[in-house]
């Protein structure tokens, strides 16, 4: 039988069962505490992750202790710092879990040969690419253009499923704005 | 004899002469006057774009009418607007020349095509958007952590050669700050 994970790449890459099961076979299975850190800023990012189940999240810490949170990671999506997996240079950032979580890793040098050796994992791993570079790019003109009020919606448009998974300050953390700013929001979302 | 885009070619990819000559035969040659656009918001992006010489931004338009710029693309540098051309589906930004440009412009169809035939372009294809990404992550941490100071300094390192070919607003409207802020911070920096 098929776990959900092997069932999730079945369906986004139509694999055949043997190979679904050879690239399930190279992953490590790891389960993870809340608050718990899988990368640590400083560290090298040896591993692709899929989270099977939980919530992660990316940041950078700013040097007034800010955290600035790049990216959430709920299940059935993948994470790594993409900077540090390329280039196997120090990561500037932090993966941590919000929630228990378990996630799938593996190893780079195994996941450059199953992206050889199966084409299909191949153009659906690009297309992952792709789909990531459209968001950031969305993301930055967000960031240069919108307000408050036009980040917020569309973070609440975006990620329905988060909303009641996160602290506010992790919502602020993600949008670039301060706790009061989103509270001041949702209060006035609220009443409206 | 090569051309410089061919000298480029030859040079980031290492392909042979023929492939490079192959690669360069199927794009078609455009100037650009000062303020043309090569991509309107609202078209579909149908091609890859390679500058020859001169400077293009991509930009949106805020519904206050402000620049939001997503990309400045100087000479020996590839632009388009991705997830248009990726999808076929109407742009966002437009992309305009800020100098008098000449472009190397390729059809979706054929650039797959050559993508395809010369894997040693296809892989220095996939490091620029590797780069780009690894750009992309750099600039959403800024947006959400750094002072209007640290926007600015990073912009003078990371592109020394764009300060004196770009007007203030067209910088102001790359780092989401105001014109009034720039001026400021050039000043006080003169002063140092």
């Amino acid at each position: 039988m098929l776990s959900d994970f092997e069932n999730y790449l079945k369906l986004q890459t139509g694999l055949p069962d043997d190979a679904i099961q050879t690239v399930s076979g190279m992953a490590e299975l790891r389960t993870l505490s809340r608050n718990e850190q899988l990368l640590t800023a400083g560290d090298i990012c040896r591993h692709k992750v899929f989270v099977i189940y939980g919530l992660l999240r990316t940041f950078s810490t700013g040097t007034n202790g800010n955290e600035h949170i790049l990216q959430f990671s709920p299940e059935n999506t993948w994470t790594l710092d993409v900077e540090s997996y390329d280039k196997q240079i120090p990561s500037l950032v932090t993966i941590e879990a919000i929630e228990p979580s378990e996630v799938l890793l593996w190893q780079r040098d195994n996941f450059n040969k199953i992206l050889h050796d199966f084409p299909l994992l191949r153009q659906f791993s690009e297309q992952l690419i792709a789909r990531n570079v459209h968001y950031s790019r969305q993301r930055i003109i967000m960031s240069l253009g919108a307000t408050p009020e036009e980040k917020y919606e569309d973070f609440v448009r975006t990620f329905p499923d988060y909303l009641n998974r996160l602290p506010l300050r992790m919502i602020a953390g993600y949008l670039g704005i301060s706790v009061k700013t989103l509270t001041r929001l949702r209060h006035a979302q609220l009443h409206r």
